[in-house]
């Protein structure tokens, strides 16, 4: 099989920011950068020096990953080309959908990364091998 | 009119955490700690010293506010009766119904302040004045 490549899989979403004397003021809303009501939010904070998360895909979950503080590297891959993107607050939110292994690297001590997805956690909708996910896409 | 007296307007909706080794992970969901889906979530970030926030009342719109990081001072009240907290992550996110008069005060220069709500933004559910506010749940 010929090595993965490097492509673009990053597809992010604009949160608008609203700045005034006060500070600032972001948001997700449906119908503008919100693509699905939210049935489940998480959101990863203190992760520990050297840790990485994720390394699984989603068979139906859709996900919109954005760090409020901090940054994280995020790491994915459609089973044949990778991408990654050092994912930091004012990049929006990152599409994660489903079909598309993902990993996140080098969490800033101080990230919060949070998550907005369109259903509740599901065990049976994640596929955490690696080699198993690369021929459930190939047979897509 | 009798002053307002403080009494307790303030619930909260435990969010749970699950920590390992990595780190942290937080969630909120539906059927669970959510109590609808989201429509739209702002987040109030790189508040200014000395800044407060809010000074209104939604007629129809409920609300879930939460410190992602940092803290704030929460200030509610119904018309008649007053309540107040330091809202810090460990207290899970805090409820504003409808017909609740909120300010924030004293925000952390950290202080990311993450807010669920059920609708998106409609500027005629608003009440801006307090004086109108306490009229109107009076008519309620």
């Amino acid at each position: 099989m010929p090595k993965p490549i490097k492509t673009s899989l990053l597809n992010f979403v604009e949160f608008p920011t609203y700045g005034d004397s006060r500070g600032q003021l972001s948001v997700a809303q449906i119908g503008s950068s919100l693509p699905f009501e939210i049935r489940r939010v998480y959101w990863v904070h203190g992760t520990k020096p050297g840790v990485s998360r994720g390394f699984h895909a989603h068979k139906k979950l859709n996900q919109i990953c954005l760090c409020m503080v901090g940054n994280v590297r995020m790491h994915v891959f459609d089973g044949k080309n990778y991408d990654s993107v050092i994912l930091k607050p004012e990049h929006g939110g990152l599409e994660i959908p489903p079909n598309l292994w993902h990993e996140m690297h080098d969490f800033s001590p101080d990230c919060v990364l949070a998550v907005f997805t369109d259903a509740e956690y599901d065990e049976s909708d994640y596929i955490r091998d690696r080699q198993k996910f690369i021929q459930y896409v190939h047979t897509l």
